[in-house]
């Protein structure tokens, strides 16, 4: 886990000094109705889906933006089903399943009677059943599943099949989600010198004009990119972390108090894919967690990563010292069963790493990390994480759930940043890298946490170096220590910048960070701020159409598209809403001005001007220029010198 | 002006599309009893002054923040007299002098008859005075001031001293300024292992370890850096814009309907510079103007900057191509009289360039750009700016006004970046800045506005190449077109590189740039936004002290002092609310442990045994290690294995 202790701690609040925010309390029907506004379609928007060559079958979904020109453009969509108001969801069924078929269709994994649910695995203290847990667990019976894995011998990541040259329809599956549609994209690019100009800075990466299924797979194969995709969540949308591939994002949540319903977690899952969320991290703890666990990954589109080191822990009694291989063993298989399809294992916090953060100013700041550091200290052992590590292979190849190596060991604040503890940790992390790889289990790399501006790329140089170019997964980074309540801007300048040098998924940070609990906005904010960053990152890398976006954005800015400027946004509703407090009539919406000009002064119209002038006299050089002048000012004054037009008396925009 | 053309225009929104926001009408109590609460000095926050020593008089600001440790940390404070409880201030009357003496002394300048007031100067049409307006600037009679200029054949500026080898007050204040308490920041410097691995990449910058009055007076002179400081505002506390001294950020307001207030107007300022604004632009235009300038600038501390074009516009009825050189430059005279700062002069938008913009996506987008080029049109001739440049030197060296040449044909958007429009007006900024600094004329230079991450470094390479290291001054740049209503955020990251590479001033963006009228929150989150940029950069490039508050922050995090952690951020008060939510008991801001982890288990706990252990032992090698863990584990499980530290049950920070 790489987030800094407060995030990755998030939801172990002690009930005896926690208050509960208004509304805490379990309201199903308030969440519900939540859920449904979380449901509706963005404004203007269609959800619609692509169809594979290689897999026919495939049904890869898009948002398509309708303009009011006319034009339509696509965008890489992460809110799955929910937004599609042609699928019905009931959160105690759990979602469709999509991948279901393709893994049957495999063969080479088999459903099983999978390990006995206990009490303690929802928090039970000795094995007492709690009655609430009971209840919330029988409410939703429905969404247990028998679980899948491979059968004896075989393996069945991603990666094994990559390596053996076979394209999943997982594969085919992100090369067409990756590509999007193409078609409108190119109306953005005719201008061949603007291209050049504009071309990105991929920093060493290697991003094809077009992602084929076979570069996908070679990706893969090469352990550039994974898919994660474990067979018992067969309900995800495929989506791949990789440097030559859009960069991600990632966020955190966690359950509420053991009063919680399913409504309320599925949510707050609902809400962070509705802002963009490519990937969700569910850092429950305390009581209830299996439980929850269920609810989200049965209806989660998108992958579900975990620390199962804070279940286990749980399962201890929350004494590090008592956690033991066994009890870690059992927690990831128990994982595993569930669907999770990434896991952060801190493996590469080795005994004799431990001392080198003894000088640091705020020492380990990872739970995970100081969990395993406090287990290596009161038994004086190698961490039992990095002893079993194949034995934890063994066990993620009979799934396909992926690596997230932890970061442990990584800086808590910009003063120990880049340290000797850090990197030591990094290049084990590359050491455990191929260990992975040996056994073809699809591994990432995690990454700080706090570093300066000017020692941010030595991260992704150090990186590459020593991982083999596994994915790199970082927090922020945040790049200055004094901006509490503004933590996701301080390392959203951070986390832009690492994507940009070729990191490959970034995760969130609220604006809690370091304060508190995030609630539902500041779950938004922190999203927006990083699709923002990896947004930012996708344009420097010069990924092919990214910047499309952009200039149809800025193209309805120049043409008074109001609406259009909206809804291709990344966040409508509240550029809609600031507009308006300006600008709340409608017509405004189709005024050829904005709030500030008004309607008697315009720069744009003058730049328009400004256009047909040049085009009509075919001007390139500076005489010709003046002589082009002449002819337009005469032309100019003749018009009345004014650039006034007439509000359209009604809206057609909405 | 280089603000893209909504906040460049902020304020002239036409009545008859304008619904003013609740609240709107002018109410002269409910904004004094505001400036009184942001009066209010911040939380355990003292101002105190550093003495001169070349000028002993000298009363240089600092913010003293006393830590519940009984540390004192002194940050750099830009809110003037307003947060010292010892000032009276009547926003009548204007702020008392600060270098009126020091102006006085120098017996190069004398009082005259100023210009006389026209109607027109606050927007009447055809010269009638609006009887609202006459009683507005009534009731500041006390505000007006006769003016000063430089005696005949004298020159008043500060680059023309410098260049005389005269360090003058305003240098040396400066100095003691930027330097500010450097004994504090000495105990977070003691490591010299860690400062060798966190020091700063200056990027070509030559920021020494201390800055003396001779260091500035020879930046200034090189016009390297350049300190606002018109004779006619003598309320201000100088400050210095340059490559070599801390990065400085600036806020745009501007002024209401007519119907406003003063005390609405200071209220805006007073708001700004409490957040951290080092430089203002009064971006006013419409009626009122002159008036508004006059309230603004005597009860402003911070220099003050305005775009002179806009009210030359007013003047002729909003008409471009009606504006003429005698008009623009009564404008000069009348706002150097009145004590602004700044102007920003759009002399590089010459009409040979403006059909290199014909092809871009988004054409012009500066207001002042926009202005010129439709003048330039009108007429077929060249800019009068340009070609009056020298004259303008003339009048701004009478006053010591500073220029801030304006980048008329900055891109709008990033598909229109580091065009060769862009960068043919940049060439002619920098042949402008050698004809001002022939003249002694201060001067920096405006850049964009719109420019991806990778295309960043090209701008500070190109200007540093053309404007001979003049300060840059630009707006962000935002990275990304696509987050309309978070675009402080997209361009923070593009200001926070920007500002490593070199630029000395960043203009903040607001969450409204693109869509409506920033309130009072909005321009709070900018400045919020764009310091962290600020000091992001300060720390990449290694300004010296610059990190030790990041590391008093951070260390107070470590020992869970809450409290002190709040009261060193950006933003105590947001901090706080945060933490509070989750956490409102009094007991918990004492409390070790942090509203997460909660008593139990603390990653902080484990660190601090970690480095007891190491320091007990001084282990260097895995061996010790080895030993020293085994001494450990014996020591820490026969201490029960647990970090539990009670509550305190009362708190002593607050």
């Amino acid at each position: 886990m790489h987030f800094n202790r407060f995030e990755e701690t998030a939801m172990n609040a002690p009930d005896s000094i926690f208050t509960p925010a208004a509304g805490h309390a379990p309201d199903a029907a308030r969440f519900a109705e939540l859920l449904a506004q979380s449901r509706q379609p963005f404004p203007a928007s269609t959800k619609s889906y692509l169809s594979g060559a290689l897999h026919p079958q495939l049904r890869v979904p898009v948002r398509d933006i309708a303009l009011t020109n006319g034009e339509q453009v696509s965008v890489y969509d992460t809110s799955g089903p929910y937004t599609d108001p042609a699928v019905q969801i009931d959160v105690r069924q759990g979602l469709p399943s999509v991948r279901g078929a393709w893994i049957e269709a495999r063969g080479d994994s088999e459903y099983y009677v999978g390990r006995q649910r206990v009490a303690l695995d929802d928090g039970g203290k000795r094995g007492e059943e709690d009655a609430r847990v009971a209840q919330l667990r029988a409410e939703a019976a429905a969404l247990q599943r028998q679980p899948r894995r491979a059968k004896s011998g075989q393996n069945v990541t991603q990666m094994h099949y990559a390596k053996r040259g076979i394209i999943t329809p997982e594969m085919e599956y992100v090369a067409l989600r990756e590509n999007g549609r193409r078609e409108w994209m190119a109306q953005y690019q005719q201008d061949a010198a603007r291209e050049l100009r504009l071309a990105g800075n991929s920093m060493g990466a290697a991003i094809p004009k077009i992602i084929t299924p076979e570069f996908v797979r070679d990706e893969v194969a090469r352990g550039r990119a994974i898919i994660p995709a474990n067979i018992n969540h067969p309900e995800i949308e495929p989506m791949a972390i990789g440097r030559n591939f859009k960069v991600k994002i990632n966020a955190n949540i966690g359950n509420s108090a053991v009063t919680s319903s399913i409504e309320e977690e599925v949510e707050k899952l609902v809400w962070a894919i509705r802002w963009g969320a490519d990937n969700v991290m569910d850092l429950s703890t305390g009581k209830n967690i299996h439980t929850t666990r269920d609810w989200i990954v049965r209806n989660s589109p998108v992958p579900i990563g975990t620390v199962p080191i804070y279940q286990a822990l749980e399962k201890v009694g929350g004494i590090a010292e008592d956690l033991t291989w066994p009890i870690f063993r059992d927690t990831l298989i128990e994982q595993a069963e569930q669907g999770v399809d990434y896991f952060t294992i801190h493996a590469g916090v080795r005994l004799a790493y431990i001392h080198l953060t003894a000088q640091r100013r705020t020492g380990i700041v990872s739970r995970g990390g100081s969990i395993m550091a406090k287990w290596c200290m009161a038994h004086h052992r190698e961490s039992f994480l990095y002893e079993h590590f194949e034995d934890i292979c063994d066990i993620m190849k009979q799934y396909d759930v992926s690596f997230s190596l932890g970061d442990g060991l990584r800086p808590g604040c910009a003063s120990d940043a880049n340290d000797d503890a850090q990197f030591a940790e990094l290049a084990t992390l590359g050491e455990l890298t191929q260990i992975a790889w040996k056994h073809d289990v699809q591994t990432m790399i995690e990454g700080p946490g706090h570093v300066p501006m000017h020692m941010i790329q030595q991260n992704m140089t150090e990186q590459l170096k020593h991982c083999h170019e596994a994915p790199f997964y970082t927090l922020g980074p945040l790049t200055i220590d004094i901006a509490p309540g503004y933590d996701h801007i301080a390392s959203a300048i951070g986390a832009a910048m690492i994507g940009w040098f070729g990191t490959a998924m970034l995760c969130y940070v609220t604006p809690k960070e370091h304060l508190g609990l995030p609630d539902r906005d500041d779950v938004k904010q922190g999203i927006i701020a990083y699709k923002i960053a990896a947004h930012a990152a996708d344009v420097a890398k010069g990924h092919p159409g990214a910047r499309s976006r952009d200039d149809a954005l800025s193209q309805a800015r120049f043409d008074f598209r109001w609406q259009d400027q909206f809804n291709l946004g990344l966040d409508p509703d509240t550029a809609q809403a600031y507009h308006d407090e300006t600008l709340p009539k409608d017509s405004a919406k189709v005024a050829h001005f904005c709030s500030m000009c008004g309607p008697k002064f315009c720069s744009m119209k003058i730049t328009q001007e400004v256009r047909d002038f040049a085009k009509q006299q075919g001007v390139s050089a500076e005489n010709s220029i003046a002589v082009g002048m002449q002819a337009k000012a005469q032309e100019f004054n003749k018009a009345g010198g004014d650039f006034y037009i007439p509000i359209a008396s009604d809206t057609t925009a909405r």
